[in-house]
């Protein structure tokens, strides 16, 4: 009896060539495709729900795929995490790539197209105490933020509009570049070694480099190189050249996939 | 008039074949000298206090080096660290090496040789807790440690003693295997994703491998797999099969370099 099998699945995107797998390049469909083929001993194809691009992480991503695998489902994990690890029992060093939970779901599920929504994290270290060890995981900037201007420029952002100045050209074409922002917070909190901003953004659905294009934009309003209220005339532009820069990937998190409205909002 | 110059270095070890230059491979003083010399417009060496194995990590490594250059050396971080940057001023990423501080010292001093002791920290996570982005700087281990009994093992460690057993073969020949270990502290410390246990070690010296075959042999004590005071009989074995595993490499930081007793003791 076939089974449809939901994958929630956390990454170190830096080291791969973005989820979506290619030819001739690490990435991170391709190392769990591998795994799973090899497991099932039939060639197994993941449907995930973000095509993550080169450098960006995840700690909830999901992906669906069906197999006649007899292997009880709680154990499927454990097992994949193992033949994706490296190195023996003693110097045990586990994969960029981690299967954290699977659960079976009816056939007719996909973990795409019955998303309803999605939350990303876009993390930055601002003030410039550069930290080598954050260079993978945080959007390093020099200048100290204005928190409050960056809260005040979010504020045109949330709820439902067309964020058509905020999509990159070369993703897959939309119907429509209306979507719904349920929620755009900006935390931060201060270590001994400097300061986290954290970009927390939810919604039912972002265009092509979207959440970087929105982080870009708010550094820009934190620096006061816009002032926040500049962001109502973005949005109003639909016009990408209206919008701040992309922030780089390797500060954007893949957090939550949801698929019940009551997550969502 | 040549100037001997002190580097402070910091580095993400993770994508280096070490510290030591070597051809054909990337290493963290290959990746200095190369921005030193295109800065210097003269073939640069550096001698580095600590020549870090594959994966090992420095917030504090030291490197001294003599140069000409007319830059005040209050500028020289600056600038090297620009230069081995990359990407754009809108994405721009630091480089896994960082030069924290520089500064001028008399011309008879050697950064290796004028040492007088290190601090490393080893860092552990336990519980079985894996996260994907700490694989490349913690060992990650399934077993809950017993706190107690490591830090009843690292007593017989500390002070003056014969660490032949805690040598790997295949490091630099030493005269003796003698060495003082003025401090060896367990700490931990509960986050809501599970606990970090650190071995903070600091001493006069340190054998090829000594620290990472130190946390080995701590790590099979807090698991129970040896008796702490099964500790004092490796000592006297002066035999490397007495001690535990070598941990992996990820773990392991340099955290200071001490030039004078009173910082040491």
């Amino acid at each position: 009896m076939e089974k449809n099998i939901l994958l929630t699945i956390a990454y170190d995107g830096s080291g791969f060539s973005g989820w979506q797998k290619q030819p001739g390049v690490l990435t991170v469909q391709g190392c769990i495709e591998e795994a799973l083929s090899r497991l099932c001993g039939e060639k197994i194809q993941i449907n995930g729900t973000s095509r993550t691009d080169a450098g960006v992480h995840a700690r909830g991503q999901r992906a669906s795929f069906k197999t006649d695998l007899k292997l009880p489902i709680e154990r499927l994990p454990m097992v994949i995490n193992n033949m994706m690890a490296s190195g023996e029992k003693s110097s045990f060093q586990i994969s960029p790539v981690r299967i954290t939970a699977a659960e079976e779901k009816p056939s007719g599920f996909h973990a795409r197209f019955d998303a309803v929504g999605k939350k990303y994290i876009y993390r930055i270290r601002d003030g410039g105490n550069y930290d080598v060890f954050r260079r993978n995981y945080f959007y390093q900037i020099r200048d100290a933020l204005n928190i409050e201007a960056m809260k005040e420029a979010a504020f045109f952002l949330k709820g439902t509009g067309d964020f058509k100045s905020f999509e990159a050209s070369g993703g897959t074409p939309r119907k429509t570049t209306v979507r719904t922002i349920y929620g755009l917070e900006i935390k931060s909190r201060e270590d001994k070694k400097g300061r986290t901003v954290e970009i927390h953004i939810k919604g039912d659905g972002f265009l092509y480099n979207m959440v970087r294009i929105i982080a870009g934009t708010l550094v820009e309003a934190g620096r006061g190189d816009i002032a926040p209220g500049h962001v109502k005339s973005v949005m109003e532009a639909r016009d990408r050249r209206a919008a701040g820069h992309t922030a780089p990937p390797w500060g954007l998190c893949l957090e939550e996939v949801y698929y019940s409205e009551e997550q969502l909002k």
